[in-house]
């Protein structure tokens, strides 16, 4: 039952997390970061681990923040997009088993 | 049975993926994917996480694209070379084993 | 016992790897890494495999030290990351357990 | 006892596999790569996902190889540091174990 509640509310909880870490650089580095949709794609490709460096941190307090998103943010994408990978197979699998 | 089906169909559906992918950045940011190549080769280079920054999205449509790239094609690349891995070590036993 | 000890020493140990391992290559190119806290951010973001590429070792010495993080950083980075992500569940399911 | 020889050839075969990569990078652009070291540096900054981005293929074929990279080396590579993880762990075992 907890159990339960815990899927339920991981999606939109990592979605909170992902719009919140957004705005937090945002506010911190606005000359770096001139959009709020390129600070939503800067902490996707951050907590990704993909990194393109088109964007980064210029200030230490950037710097710090950054390394906050590594240690919170990584292993919280990570579980979403295995996730999202078990989903599409058993919705697949639901479909195909239906039939 | 079902599992084989999935199983077969697992290599062709991630090249298809990475085809149609690539084909969607090329047509969506032409000034920046100036070939096709350079497409596929930005889009597995995305997906695997090494992101080496020589190619980034520069529009916004771009930058939501690759959003949707990291979270469909991540979980996947990553299934498909680990079970790369897998198959050269089950024919490398296959073949010791056949001797 | 002895597990727990190692569970208890690992964060600490983590942490001093990350320092120390910052302070090297700091030594080793000053010139690339002008301050300390910019030498742990490129440490930290080499090893969680982020490598945005905002700062590269550009000598020999600096190259070799960086492989020699990553097979002795990576590893353990990702440990401490997957620790981070079962802990906060852990005292997640404490606390809605003891209501 | 087969499981024993695969073990005992594993690092061997992943330096060996490395030193071969970086000379192909090597041949292919040698105007990217202007060190066999700088070849070995990028091969394990790539199949180790890091990116830095520092070095890139810049021609097709070069580009072909890295995809070829990425499938053959980003596993192999992820066994070897998972391996190192494991047997600094068992070395520290039998040290504490051992007193
Ligand atoms: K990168
Ligand atoms: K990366």
């Amino acid at each position: 039952n907890l159990m339960k509640v815990r899927q339920k509310i991981f999606i939109p909880f990592v979605l909170l997390y992902i719009l919140l870490a957004a705005l937090g650089i945002y506010l911190i580095e606005p000359k770096t970061f001139k959009s709020y949709l390129t600070s939503i794609y800067w902490v996707i490709t951050a907590i990704a681990t993909v990194g393109f460096g088109d964007y980064v941190p210029v200030t230490d307090l950037g710097k710090v923040y950054t390394i906050f998103l590594y240690i919170t943010g990584i292993g919280l994408l990570s579980l979403f997009i295995g996730r999202f990978i078990n989903s599409v197979y058993l919705i697949d699998k639901m479909k195909i088993g239906g039939k």
